[in-house]
C-alpha cells in the first residue's frame, strides 16, 4: 500500500483536495514526518496495514476503523530528531534519568544506542526488540516521538566536560520560580509523545526498562493536549486556563525559523555535535486557577492582552493580525496594557528572541485543601536559550500581569542533539568523538 | 443537518454499511446515547454543526476535521444515567466530595440540581451557564459523559437513613486490600469520561465549581483508555498489564443485561428511588508492574487463563470463545490453570453473577525507587453488589494467581440512580421522596 503524505489538523485544507502534498511543502508546515499507513475510504476506515505493519503476530482481521489518529507516524531518522516541530499530541510523558554511580562514558553510549534502537522501533508501530510488555499491541503508531537529551551534569559524569555546551550554563533565577530541585535537572532527559495513551505508556516504560544500570529516574511527569479531532477550530492550542495559546509561535515556513530554532551545522560556537540539534528548556508551571477563575473575562484578557474567544490581539482582528501595542482607547490608555503578558513576549520586542513553544498540559490531582495542582509542562526549543527563553523570561520577570497566577514549580535545561542518521544513535556524535 | 448514529468501534461493522441503525438495535449495542453532529465525508471533515451547537460565541468558519471523536455525544436524559454502558473513553476523571459540616439535604439537592444542569449542558457540548473558564472551547462533545453516585454517609448527612438500600452496606474486607482510608469511600461520588482530555478537565472544574460551599472534595483520581481509532483490532481494550480485558463482560444484546447490571422499576428490594439506576464499585487497584513483567509471556498466560496476543482462552479458540475449563494437556495438567484469573472470574461458575467492568488505566508518576504509580481504576457496575463485585472478588481471594502482582488500594460503593427524566435532575426521587 503506497505511502500517503498527510498533514496534520493546522493544514487540514491541503488534505482536503486529496492530493497528497510534496514533501518539501509539508516540510515548511512541520509535518514532514507524518505518515499514513494506508488510504482513508469514504467511511474513515483505514483496513490493513497497520496490524501488518506493527511487527506483532499477525492479528486477526481489522473490523474497526484505524483512523489518522492511529495511522500516523513519525519519523525517528532524519536532520532534526522528532517531538520539536511536530503538531501537539494528545499524551506526553518527559522524564530524566540520572546515571548511575560508577556509570560513564560507555555505559552512556550503550544505553543511547539501546534507546535510539527501541524509539525507531516503537515509532514504527513496531514491539520492541526485547521483553515487550504488549500495552501497544494492535496498536498503530499514533503519532508518537520519543526525544532524547542531556543535562549539565551528564559531561561531569562521562568525562566529556570539553564538550559542554556554554548554553548549558545553569539558567538565572526567576522572581516566579518556586523551584523543586528534586523534580529539576537531569543527566538525561526523554520526551516521550503520542496521540493514544497506551503507546505512549509503553514508551515510557520501555524506556525505562532499556536504562537497566546505568540511569535511573530522577522525575517524571505526565502531559496532555487536545485529542485529534475533538474542535474544528483552526487555532492554536488552548491551555487550562482557557486561553489560546501559541499564536506567536515561529512557523517553520518563516525564512529564520531553522536559524532561530536548531543549531547550525556549522559556524555556530557550539561544538560539532551539536549541529542540526536545539535546546530544550522545561518548567514546570503550576496555574493557580482559583486565584485565574475568579477574574471577570474581561479581567483575563486584560492580563494577556488577547480575546479569549478566538485568541485575537485585543487590539483587534483576528488570532493572526499583528498587535497594535500603539493602539489607546478614549480615556487615552493602551488597549493593550503595559503589563499584559502577550505584549511583553512579543517577539519584535525582544530583539528577535524566538522559542518554539511545544508544551503539554499537566493535571496531577487535587491537593489537601481542594486547589488544583494542574498547569503547563512548558517545553520551547530554540538555538539558543539566553537569546530564547532567558531573555524573555527576564522581561516577564520585570511586569507581566500573568505572573500573579502562575508559579514555576520545576526547571530543565537540556542539549537536544540533531537526529541520527540510518544505522546512527542519538548523541554518537558527542560519544564517540 | 440530520443526526446520524454511529456505532462505536466495537459495531464498526454496521457503520460501514452506511444505514443508520434503529435506535432499539443500537440500545442493545450499548451506544444508543451516541449521536454524530453532522456527515461525515470521503476525507473524513466534519464541518459546522458541532460549531453552531457549542453553544459559544460564533467561531471562525471550521478549516479542520471535527471527526467523530469530538462530534460524538452522549444523552444525558435517559433511562439510565450515561456513563455506565458507553464505550469506554480515552480520559476519566473520578471524583469524590464530602458534604460540608452545616449541608443537608436542602443544600444536596440544590446541588443535584446545579449539577445535572451542568452535566446536561456540557453533554451537549455547550459553554457552562455562568462563569465557564472557556477550557473546552471550541470541542465538540467528545463523547462526555458525567455520572452522580451518592456514598453510604450521604444519607445520615442529609436525615434520609431510611431511604439508604441495604447494598450500600460496606463492602467485607478482602485479603488484597490495602486501602487508604483517605482516597476511598465518599458522600457523593462523579464520574467524567470523554474523548478529548480538555473537555473532562472543563467538567471536572465545572463540577468542583458548582460544588460551591455544600460539598469539598475527598479524593479524585485520573484515568484513561486507548484514544478512538488508535488501533484497528475488533478487540476488547488492552490494560497495562497488556492483557486485553472485558471480554467476557455483560453485552446489552444479552437477555438478562438490565436485569443484571440495572435495579428494576418495581419488584425489588431497593428503595423505589433507585430503580432503573445502579451499583458502582470503585476500586484503585495497582499493579505491581515490575514483579509482573518479569514473568516470562508464557507465565503471564497462565497466571490469566487467556492469550496475551488476542485474549484466546488457554483451552484454543478466539477471544470470544468459551473456555474449556475441563481440557488437560498431555500430562493431565488442566490447561487453563486452576489459579487463573479468568476461571476463577467466569460468570457461569459465580451462580451467575455479572457486573459491568467499565475501568479506566491509571498512571500517576513514579515512585522515588522507580516504581511505576499505576494500574487500574477498576469500576463496575452491577443491580446487587453483593452478587456481582462481592460474589467474585470473595472466590479471587481463595487463590487467584493474579493476587501476587496487585494490590487494591482504595474502594468505594456507590448508589447511582436511574437516569433524569426532562425537567428532572439525577436523584430528585430521593431528595425530594
Amino acid at each position: 500500500m503506497p505511502e500517503k503524505s498527510v498533514p496534520r489538523a493546522r493544514t487540514a485544507a491541503a488534505d482536503a483536495s486529496g492530493a497528497a502534498p510534496d514533501t518539501a511543502e509539508n516540510a515548511r508546515e512541520g509535518v514532514s514526518r507524518r505518515r499514513l499507513l494506508g488510504t482513508a475510504g469514504a467511511t474513515g476506515l483505514v483496513l490493513g496495514a497497520a496490524g501488518a505493519a506493527a511487527g506483532y503476530a499477525s492479528a486477526p482481521a481489522a473490523a474497526t476503523p484505524l483512523t489518522s489518529l492511529g495511522a500516523d507516524r513519525a519519523m525517528f531518522h532524519g536532520k532534526h530528531q522528532p517531538g520539536i516541530t511536530e503538531g501537539l499530541q494528545a499524551k506526553g510523558h518527559l522524564v530524566a534519568f540520572d546515571l548511575t554511580p560508577g556509570a560513564g562514558r560507555t555505559q552512556a553510549a550503550s544505553l543511547l544506542r539501546r534507546w535510539s534502537a527501541t524509539a525507531e522501533r516503537l515509532m514504527a508501530g513496531e514491539a520492541a526488540d526485547h521483553d515487550d510488555t504488549d500495552v501497544a499491541r494492535d496498536a498503530g503508531p499514533s503519532s508518537l516521538t520519543v526525544t532524547f537529551g542531556f543535562g549539565h551534569g551528564f559531561f561531569s559524569r562521562t568525562g566529556l566536560e570539553k564538550q559542554r555546551p556554554a548554553s548549558l550554563d545553569p539558567l538565572p533565577d526567576f522572581s516566579s520560580d518556586h523551584l523543586d530541585r528534586s523534580r529539576s535537572d537531569g543527566d538525561l532527559w526523554v520526551q516521550i509523545g503520542a496521540d493514544d495513551a497506551l503507546v505512549a505508556f509503553h514508551a515510557l516504560r520501555a524506556i525505562q526498562k532499556d536504562a537497566g544500570d546505568a540511569a535511573r529516574i530522577r522525575w517524571q511527569m505526565n502531559g496532555f493536549n487536545r485529542s485529534p479531532g475533538a474542535t474544528a477550530h483552526p487555532m492554536t492550542a488552548r491551555n487550562l486556563m482557557g486561553q489560546i495559546d501559541g499564536t506567536r509561535n515561529p512557523k517553520p515556513s518563516e525564512s529564520d525559523f531553522d536559524q532561530r530554532i536548531f543549531v547550525p551545522a556549522s559556524g555556530s560556537s557550539d561544538p560539532a555535535w551539536m549541529a542540526n540539534g536545539s535546546y530544550a528548556v522545561v518548567r514546570r508551571i503550576r496555574m493557580l486557577l482559583d486565584d485565574w477563575e475568579k477574574l471577570s473575562p474581561g479581567a483575563q484578557e486584560a492580563v494577556i492582552g488577547r480575546r479569549k474567544s478566538d485568541g485575537a490581539p485585543l487590539s483587534g482582528g483576528t488570532e493572526t493580525t499583528a498587535m497594535d501595542l500603539d493602539k489607546v482607547d478614549k480615556n487615552g490608555d493602551y488597549v493593550v496594557p503595559l503589563t499584559a503578558h502577550a505584549r511583553i513576549t512579543r517577539p519584535d520586542r525582544n530583539g528577535g528572541a524566538a522559542m518554539l513553544r511545544r508544551p503539554f498540559s499537566y493535571h496531577d490531582g487535587y491537593e489537601a485543601d481542594g486547589t488544583p495542582d494542574a498547569g503547563l509542562l512548558f517545553v520551547c526549543w530554540q538555538a539558543d536559550p539566553l537569546r530564547g527563553f532567558v531573555t524573555v523570561q527576564r522581561k516577564l520577570d520585570r511586569g507581566d500581569a500573568l505572573s500573579k497566577y502562575i508559579r514555576h514549580e520545576a526547571s530543565g535545561l537540556f542539549a537536544v542533539p540533531g537526529g541520527a542518521a540510518k544505522g546512527e544513535y542519538v548523541g554518537q556524535r558527542l560519544l564517540e568523538s
